[in-house]
């Protein structure tokens, strides 16, 4: 049965916000306020485009939208229909606590599937990152991130190899950051994190289980040793709808 | 000129990374070695996608991908062609030292155009983040920051009213954290921040000047008070292609 709003949209004409915006903005509001909750099923959008007096075509910019946000689904068949989506797994970037520790808090199950680990010689970005010379070999250990068993990041990871020989013969099926510790000593310490917005190529879509330009978020990580050296040049790429990446900031927090 | 590369790519066939993702690889390095510089050019397509020996669709495909992620601008007309864009603004979320004072740092001028600036009514969204009922008085400030005169980011600033009596009549020009501290003695201490890619709604493009559709990074920013209590929710879309996001995480950093 689909949803019955309690507090419908009055529209607001002659005004500059497009009536799309005004859907999307009460559909937000009735998602942050709780009147809406996962799982709940929108009305056929003829109906609802009906109720609330525009054309089909206008309500479909609101859902696109909230769908590319990840705020909605949409299945298609007998049973299809557009349905408020679960709650993203919130990544916190400014602590270094790894992924899979972050999940367990969160009572979640964390996985990682490897899709390769391999050396490879350090191409000048990487260099630059991880202050090698070009050429030196570095170990790539690709994999992707899961969370009760849904991929949620593509984790592109590269480490030094003279500083961590015998990396590839690790089991790499749980926390890097951990076996770094337990079998090197070399906890990263500290990092810096760029983001940035991409779309998923077709390697990205086929990983992550989104189509190709799906709208990702792209984050490079380099983390720093205690000695201050750099230990990992990462590329990860989240699932927006999937994710909430969160970042704390401070005011005594240097530049 | 364009630039003639001194380091030519040799692309590899028979692997299973795609020609444009080589492509894109390599001018990525070039840029990252300093071989390319801002404001450099790139060979006419026609004579760069020969050199390569790809489709000029190939080459297209990874110029429109870099472009995308601005660190490549096109032109057109008779002196058009191909540049390396300019170096991006670094944004550093993990301090809450206002922009304008990042901006100084890096030798820059920071500016703001006040878009509007009225008092509204918070909706669920606004009166959750700030803690305030529904309906409760609320200043919302939006501006467009400059650097050096150029839009970057589009801020979206909620206040509560009643903390902050008489807001709107001060000069909203410079930094309303500073103004928030010299007037009120309540500056934020502490923010939390969410990221999301999002594309450019008719006003964001002509506000920041980007043509709609654009991916922009939308930061949702809370901040608080030194007693704890939420003083700003803010709602700020970056330009991706003049800004680097970024974020410095620590071990000791608590969830």
């Amino acid at each position: 049965m689909p949803k019955v709003m309690a507090r419908p949209l009055k529209l607001q004409r002659g005004t500059s916000v497009p009536a799309h915006v005004q859907i999307e903005q009460w559909l937000l509001n009735s998602i942050a306020s709780g009147e809406l909750a996962a799982g709940d099923r929108l009305p056929p959008e003829r109906d609802f485009a009906a109720s609330l007096g525009v054309s089909r075509m206008t309500l479909r910019q609101s859902l696109d939208m909230l769908q590319r946000r990840g705020l909605l689904t949409r299945t298609i068949g007998r049973r299809g229909g557009t349905f408020v989506g679960e709650p993203k797994v919130e990544c916190d970037l400014t602590t270094l606590i790894g992924f899979s520790e972050q999940l367990r808090r969160r009572g979640m199950t964390a996985g990682a599937r490897v899709v390769s680990a391999a050396e490879e010689q350090a191409d000048p970005t990487v260099a630059k990152a991880l202050a090698l010379s070009e050429g030196a070999p570095v170990y790539l250990v690709v994999r992707v991130r899961l969370a009760n068993d849904r991929p949620l990041l593509l984790e592109r990871s590269h480490f030094p190899a003279e500083r961590f020989p015998g990396l590839l013969d690790q089991a790499m099926g749980g926390s890097l950051y951990e076996l770094l510790e337990e079998r090197y000593g070399q906890r990263p310490r500290r990092a810096i994190e760029s983001l940035e917005s991409v779309s998923a190529g077709p390697l990205e879509a086929r990983l992550l289980e989104v189509p190709k330009g799906t709208a990702l978020m792209l984050i490079e990580r380099t983390a720093y040793g205690t000695d201050g050296v750099p230990v990992e040049f990462a590329r990860d790429t989240f699932r927006g709808d999937r994710t909430r990446i969160v970042v704390w900031s401070d005011i005594e927090h240097a530049l």
